[in-house]
């Protein structure tokens, strides 16, 4: 993993804050961590790691330190392996040590956080090495979960994948909806052009191999094909020469995705990337006292 | 599904407009929908339904009716269905008519909550319907998506489940941490005693039998009895004898759900349920103009 | 005073840190301390303690020293008495050395909490001490000033109090219009064992014996006895034997109190610790320059 | 009360809102209304009434209105009394329809504010009362409950007094800390005349009548006389002679009020009014249905 | 203008509420509008008009009724000329009418962001007119006021402008000091090339026309000319030869534009437009009454 | 410049971060700085200077250094100039060393606030100076941008200007309409007497000597002399003889200031100085690595 050690994009460090103090505060509501608060002295100092259940590539650290350190500022949070690394069952991910109350209060914000990303991160790694070999891009779509999407668009980078779109306001994606409301793939793009930012690029979606050569007239920058089979994929890739960016959306699984590769398309987005990932197993393991 | 005509608990209001309001803006940003906005007419009119593309229980129809209304005010938002019911592939759940631009920008925002939460209820009607008959209920942690708990507790209960906890400050559990730190069992229940509210349960967590006994001695309202196997587990029950509510956890999964069930124990906790839930596959369908 | 050296609740960080920020910014406006800035040098340093002008029970030093080191984060902070310690008139309670300003500007937000939760507490201790030697403990309501919940609990603690329920959600109240609206208390607690999580607990409201009786039927977890003679109460807490925790509410004040107490009864709930309390007298005294 | 016929300043609607938002949210929590959702069907319709318990002077309506319609937009609430209005025992104030379980809901954060500010509103008018006849105004001071000030201020209006300052931004007081800083009350007004916007009052806290001519040397707009016996008042108004605003403070009691009054002061402020009201008794009762 | 009858990009309607409402709060602090409410009786009614003191193109007219609705949701806010179009000295832009107080408080947040945001079309319309007849289209630059960023790229549509990238996050333009510390164009574009989304467009800043030409050979979407004169301007033009878009940037004022786009530029920004625009005279007319 | 060395009022704190990390987050989106952050590695260090590229009065450092700070927290910024001191073109003003990271990508957030604080700054200098000699001063209005109020306020303070009042809470200012609907001056100012608090002054806006006659009767505090021309003015001054503060406002502009001031008006209020000020010219060096 080249992302651990040549990081590339950072996660904005306010945001991370903003959704660690927030989901803090879901866990401890008013009256704070009644188990814990009773049973622990308020001095108590204690050390335990982030530990691997299952092999994965990790994601989401600063989430996990961030936590611990909002209720301990004194912690101490020593990472082992970086956000974009793999790890195996029983690997030691990173370790903390500080107020134990603390620690306790803040394990399930820490792992929340740190698996589910994690499992991102893990799922997109396994659909990139399906493709590896090929021209094709693993990339995310904007089926993320509610206010997690800067987290999970990270996730996807850490499993070696790129992003799509952040949202609705960075590029423009022309679906058949709009086409049927323009009244035809030309009468939007003409539109779009006139009213688009010189520094936004335009996708349109297309279902057929006319639409294709429809769309390729107006010169877009790329071209989602929705649901093709890899035999009009293949078609579309070789009728495209270059022309546009080829992008392959729908049916795609870690089954289907090497197929798809193969027709040379430029990239892959999978929604499963992150509506559907399963939770990296890890747990917070403590140093015996 | 019962929980359609009997609502049971309702999802507090000034929740769901804050969390749609958020993720509106995620997926907004300042430049707002870039495809949408120079192609569509600013007093066009649409209607569209939300689709099933696969069989199971539905959850968060309120942020999807949410989204559509706060970009449209006017809109009318129709559920065929309710929270909690069973839909097939192709079955119509709402419709929506309503500005065509506030549809097709509070689209992905709508189904990103519904497919989420659709997918935490379809998942727990799985697990509820391999424990039928047995008295065991099945609940869910607190395993759950960063800034999504209220909703994703509401979504295990459309599927037929129950809540475990909300978070750190509305019950007491002990785990293996907290009695090491306290020095036995028996010294954290006692400060527990002392220092809790009466209107706060404690549960305490137990690996052995001997535990389990301890445990019992103080008259604890639950037990989590953490990865047992179902032999183990079926003597923990006898020898509770109804004296704590028995809860199962670890290892569970929809082969050997049925198998803990049959032990008689009380609830059985599935991590799964929220951590790792697949999205269920459904679209927003637009009729034809 | 044992809650000083056995703290039992932590205050969460996070709720003192935003509820100091939204009152100085309350108190400090946008043109900020109009007094202060011209006539104090900006590095000026001073010297000040928070003094007692009349006996109590001390709680919020949290939220006053917040208060300080929010404007001044090098200033320092030094505790002679903790919260939910005793006392005397002219004793002093902290000190507090740092920016001239910073101190000036501050010192109305430090003690507008100090004073308030200070009252509560020693509020609390009057009603603590006149029902020792029996078997009740002291508890608040959720009659508490908006905003303050969470402190205002803990100035209860603090005073030797208990805390009844934090809010609606974390455990299960029956009052007269939920009977009413349900057909009876069996009605309501047939609905509420069906549907209530399994880690909530129950009470009933309850005016006469007769209802008494019906609800201990359903093995309710405690019974909240309204506004009931103590020759009544003495009678429920005969006919309850044990089978559930009693409650008493209802006319009770620092004459009353000890009577009731008498009776029997595990707990008596007063409205008065947080809506009705005087704020303990106490002033930030400044040291010769 | 020529308040409820002539209202002098209305609450800022935005700050109504924000309050009864957040402390609904307080009272919620994630989970709801754990009560009165499984127990009262959600369309059923009800009505009740806020009644007095004792007599007193109300204030607050427009957040008690706001707490029922927040949870039921059409919710009705009909105003038997204005704010600033007098009650006697078991008079009605206002009655409210529309959702039950909106009703039952938002029952504890309506009362909550309404008994607090409406405690505040009728201790000023008892001071109010004690000063008939005199030329002195009673008004309230910066110790008021954190994150309450407009709101008590407002009340404090309601009950007949006059506002101080609102915070430390719209006027300058000058106390001894200030006077002793700057090297006195000349040092300090020479920098307060040079450095303070011309639409800025100047008010300076004085102690014996010698600081009172220093002061008025200054032409301050206000002088705040503190702790001074009655003699000495009526030596201060004399000496001053119209020059400046007279305001007594400092060990102002219902006993008191009237002899400090009768000294010919313009102002007397009382602490007490914001932070040691008692809460006015007043209740929800409902209808038969 | 075009703009009025095909609007373009709609104003984010969650970030006009959320604006206003802040906006309002500043002004209205705790105490509200101390000179209305004394003298305006609640219920009065009035009326008024936007009225233009000088020519111009307008813009923020949602932001000027939100205002208005914000205070009176009964309120009539008619529009006689949309945002994007022109006006001549005492043309009525808009009308309103509602509560005579809500539109005495709410004036000045109107017309400050109206005035603010109508000063930027106009300057923009006027930059616009120097280049007609041109291919050159005139951009603003991220030199915003703080917080105002979506308004005033939206004021610089509505006066016939386009957009720049909205922050750093939707586009990437490579400076100077990000050649130098990446060692080279080559260097910082083979970076960029290996981690930037395919979605994104990639503009570089050159100083020279050696510059250029090395951007030039890795097929960069845009290039800025910093500082050019015209002459060197046309060179570049000519060498580039559609090969990537030419933005002319420094230097541009309302004397220098013309000979700037003369050069066959695709794009002039001008920073001026958002960091130095003069407020568009307009008023507040009441009608009599 | 004395202000840099005897400092009046102080930025509140808070007001600074919290405008500084909305306005970082304006500019950062959900990606981040896709320009730096692929090219500039995460340990990097730079270093660099503000550089004023025009002469002026600077306001706004507290803001700069906090955008940098946000970023990187081991961040040092050192002032060469304080607020309120003039500067020359090339002059360095502060310097900042750091994360290249942080200072790339808080470069612009930065400058926005300085420019656009330091061009108020550098206009109400240029007033201050045409009426040097005179009895007047320069003051600043409500016409403020959006959310800057306290800032703009702040900066027209730092280039040796006044402030009016800071919003609509703060002092009394009748208008016009304000006296046509309560029916005449005398109707207001007896309303306003009656129901305003004893520390707010009252300004009277007049436009002709008889309704200034009429308002000094009622011995108004200031007077705002509403587009008089400068014969009136004097005869106003005459008239009022000290009675009232006098507050020339309309028509003011660097031409006609000092006309004005000779007339003997206490203040000329001048709205452009923060509706229409020009950013000053100042750039972020960076020193040769």
């Amino acid at each position: 993993m080249t992302e651990a050690t040549s990081p590339r994009l950072e996660l904005p460090k306010l945001l991370v804050q903003q959704a660690v103090e927030a989901t803090l505060a879901e866990d401890l509501g008013l009256a704070g961590d009644i188990t814990t608060d009773p049973i622990i002295a308020a001095d108590a100092q204690g050390e335990a790691a982030i530990v691997a259940r299952e092999p994965g590539v990790i994601a989401g650290l600063d989430l996990a330190e961030a936590a611990f350190k909002t209720l301990d500022p004194e912690a101490r949070f020593t990472r082992v392996v970086n956000d974009g690394g793999k790890v195996e069952t029983y690997d030691i991910i990173a370790k903390v040590m500080g107020r134990t109350r603390a620690l306790l209060t803040a394990e399930r914000t820490a792992l929340n956080f740190f698996c589910h990303l994690s499992g991102i991160a893990t799922l997109t790694s396994a659909y990139v090495a399906k493709v590896q070999g090929t021209t094709a891009r693993i990339a995310c779509t904007r089926k993320t979960t509610p206010g997690l999407r800067a987290f999970e668009k990270f996730a996807v980078r850490c499993g070696g994948g790129v992003n799509h779109r952040f949202g609705l306001y960075d590029a423009v994606l022309v679906k058949d909806n709009h086409i049927a409301a323009a009244g035809g793939i030309e009468a939007a793009l003409r539109l779009l052009r006139a009213r688009s930012s010189h520094l936004v690029k335009i996708e349109v979606e297309v279902d057929t191999l006319a639409q294709l050569e429809e769309a390729l007239r107006f010169e877009v920058d790329a071209v989602l094909l929705d649901n093709m089979d890899t035999a009009t994929l293949k078609k579309a890739v070789g009728l495209t020469n270059g022309r546009a960016l080829m992008e392959a959306s729908g049916g795609v699984s870690l089954e289907t995705v090497a197929g798809i590769a193969a027709t040379g398309v430029d990239l892959i987005s999978v929604g499963a990337l992150t509506h559907s990932p399963r939770s990296l197993d890890s747990s917070l393991d403590w140093s015996a006292r």
